[in-house]
C-alpha cells in the first residue's frame, strides 16, 4: 500500500532563503522594515505577556551555537542562530540563522524559516525602532562604524523609520566600505565614505556600532563622542564582545531589550551588574522617560533578544499566508490514530 | 538575473518522514534498533565529553514545548519536542519532534530530520540497552503497562535487543492493547493481552511502564512488585507525571540518565533530592555496578535525555548519507562574499 498523505497538521510551511528573498522584493525593503517595526513594537507593548529566557548557549572556542526561545501563551517562537567571526575569511556567514513558530495548545509547529536574512532585517527594524525614540529630534545623519552583512540594513532601516538621509561609513577594511557604498548607490540615501572611525562621526546625530571580533575592543573612544548623540551598538553581543570605551558607558543613559541578558552579552557586560538600565519596553509604553534633553548621551546596547525573532516570524507567516510563498515539510508523523505510529509506520511498507 | 545557487554549505539535508519510513523499511525495524542502540551506547561511554544542560521547556496549562540541545564539541545537536497529553483525544500526536545537527567548528546546520518517528526508536533502544545490562539473566517476558504509541518500539527493541521472546500487553483502554496486539501479530512474539495491570506483571522479568497522563498516577503500587524484577518506568518524565507508588521506589536500586533532569521530571521527583541513584553512562564504563544479585529491584527511571537524540540523528546522518533518502533544504543565506548578504538580495531582484 502506498504511503497515506500526511494531514494538515503535519505539513509544516517552510520559507526557503529563495522564498524570503522574493518576499523582500515583492514587500520591498523598506516597507518590509517598516512592517517588522510594526510587529516588533507591538509585541514590545505586550512584554510582559512573554515567557522570557536567556538564550541558551552552546559555546566553543571558533563560536557559539544559541537557541533563542519565547512564548506568548499562544504562539511559540524560537530562533537557532551561530556566531563564528571566523567565518568570513572561510567565505562563509558569521551568523546564520533558521526559526519555528508552533501553536503553544497542541505543540505542532505552524512555521520553519530561514532567518538569516530576516535576522538582518528585524536588527535593523529594532535598531530604527528605538532610536525612532531616542535619537535627537530632526537627525539626518548616521554615522555607520563596520560595514559588513548588516550595515545595508541598518541603513535603509533608519532612512525608512527615522528619517535619516545622510550616512556615513567607516570600516577598517576599505572594501567592506566600497562594498556597502555599492550596494547604497541609488537607493535615495548621500552615502560618504571615510578614512577613520573620527572621520565618520562629525555631524552625525546617530552612531551606529557594528563589528565582528569576539575580543573587547574599543571602536569608539571616549572623546569621540559629544553631547546629543544617540549611540545604537550592535556588534557587543556575547561575552567577551565588546565595541564601546567603558568611559562612554558611564556617560550615556542607557537603555536595553532585557537586562538579564544584556548584562551578560552586551556592552554593560563591561558595568558593576547594578548599574541603572532603562528597558525599551517600558519607554514605548510610556512608563520610563526616553530621551529627555538634547545634550544627553543615549546608548541602545542591542544584543537581539527572541521577542523581536518571535515578531519576525509571525510577520512572515503573515505574509507568505497571503502570497503562497512556502513550501510545505512532511515533518511531522501523524498516524489517524494517534496511538498507532507503528501501525501508520507498518502500513507504509513498500514490500 | 536569476537567483544564484545557493553553495553546498547552504543546503541541509532533510529527512521528512516519509523518507525516515523509507529507511525504516530499507533497513528493517529491529537492525536499526540495534543500531541505535550500539550509537546510543557509544555515546553513553564518552559521556564525560558531553555538554549537558537540562531540557529547556516551555510549560503550559495544554501541556510542554522543549528543546534539547547537547554537544560533543565536534558536532552540536538539538531536538525540538512538545508533549500535550490531550492531543490524542483530537487525533493528534501526544508528542511529536523534529532535530537538527550542526558543525561546531562553523555552526551550519548538517541534517534536519523528523524525530517522532526517530524519538520512539530511540526510547526503545535505549529502554533495552538498559534492560540488557539490568535485567535478571534470561528474562524473557516483558509486561507492558500502556500500550499507546511507544509499546510496538518497546517491544521490538526487547526482543532484538534483550531476547525477550513474550509480552503482556495491558492498558486502560482495551482498544490500545487490541491494536498493539494486531500490530505485533507475526512478528515473532508471544503476545498475551491482559484484562489487569496485576494480570499482565505475572511472571514478567521486565515491567515497562509507558502512559501518558500528565498527573501523579500510579500505574504500579507496591504490592505487585516482587524480587528481581527490572522496571523500565518510561511514562513519568516532566515535572507532576509519576507512574509508580513511591514506596516502589524505596525498594529499588534506581539508574538514571542525567541526576539533574530526572530529579525534576522523573520518578525521583517524589523522593528527597539526595537519594542515591546510579548513572547509567557509568554502568556502561564499568565505574559503576549494574544488577549485583538475582532478587534486587532494579529501576530505570526514564525520561529521555539529549545525548540520546544527538546519537540518533548521527545514526540517521550516516545512513541517509548511504541510501540518498532525503530531500535538500536551502534554510541559510550564503552570499559568495559573506560581507555581501545585501547584494545577494539586491542580485535576486526579478525586476
Amino acid at each position: 500500500m502506498p504511503p497515506l498523505q500526511p494531514s494538515a497538521k503535519a505539513l509544516v510551511p517552510f520559507v526557503s532563503v529563495d522564498n524570503m528573498m522574493r518576499l523582500i522584493h515583492h514587500i520591498g525593503v523598506e516597507d518590509m522594515l517598516r512592517g517588522l517595526a510594526d510587529y516588533i513594537e507591538e509585541d514590545f507593548k505586550r512584554w510582559p505577556l512573554f515567557d522570557k529566557t536567556p538564550r541558551v548557549a552552546s559555546h566553543s572556542a571558533e563560536g557559539v551555537i544559541e537557541l533563542m526561545p519565547t512564548s506568548d501563551g499562544e504562539v511559540y517562537g524560537f530562533k537557532y542562530v551561530n556566531g563564528h567571526p571566523k567565518n568570513t575569511a572561510e567565505g562563509l556567514q558569521t551568523v546564520t540563522a533558521f526559526g519555528l513558530l508552533a501553536d503553544v495548545g497542541c505543540g505542532y509547529p505552524v512555521l520553519l524559516s530561514e532567518m538569516t536574512l530576516l535576522t538582518a532585517l528585524r536588527t535593523a527594524a529594532t535598531s530604527a525602532l528605538v532610536a525612532r525614540i531616542l535619537a535627537p529630534k530632526g537627525a539626518t545623519t548616521m554615522a555607520m562604524i563596520g560595514n559588513g552583512a548588516q550595515s545595508e540594513f541598518q541603513s535603509l532601516a533608519m532612512k525608512a523609520i527615522c528619517g535619516i538621509t545622510h550616512i556615513r561609513l567607516y570600516d577598517t577594511d576599505q572594501a567592506a566600505t566600497e562594498k556597502c557604498a555599492r550596494n547604497l548607490y541609488g537607493l535615495g540615501l548621500t552615502v560618504t565614505p571615510c578614512d577613520t572611525a573620527e572621520h565618520a562621526i562629525m555631524g552625525a546625530q546617530i552612531v551606529t556600532t557594528c563589528t565582528a571580533d569576539k575580543q573587547y575592543a574599543t571602536i569608539l573612544t571616549d572623546n569621540m563622542i559629544g553631547a546629543g548623540v544617540h549611540i545604537n551598538a550592535i556588534g557587543g553581543d556575547c561575552p567577551g564582545k565588546t565595541e564601546l570605551a567603558p568611559a562612554i558607558l558611564q556617560r550615556a543613559d542607557i537603555f536595553v531589550e532585557y537586562p538579564e541578558q544584556t548584562r551578560i552579552e552586551g556592552e554593560i557586560q563591561q558595568l558593576p551588574k547594578d548599574h541603572p538600565v532603562t528597558e525599551i519596553w517600558q519607554v514605548l509604553t510610556n512608563q520610563a522617560p526616553g530621551r529627555s534633553s538634547d545634550a544627553q548621551i543615549t546608548l541602545f546596547d542591542s544584543v537581539g533578544f527572541a521577542i523581536e525573532d518571535f515578531s519576525a516570524l509571525r510577520y512572515i507567516r503573515a505574509k507568505v499566508h497571503d502570497t503562497g510563498l512556502f513550501d510545505t515539510l512532511d515533518m511531522l508523523a501523524d498516524p489517524d490514530d494517534p496511538r498507532d505510529l507503528f501501525g501508520m509506520l507498518e502500513r507504509s511498507n513498500p514490500t
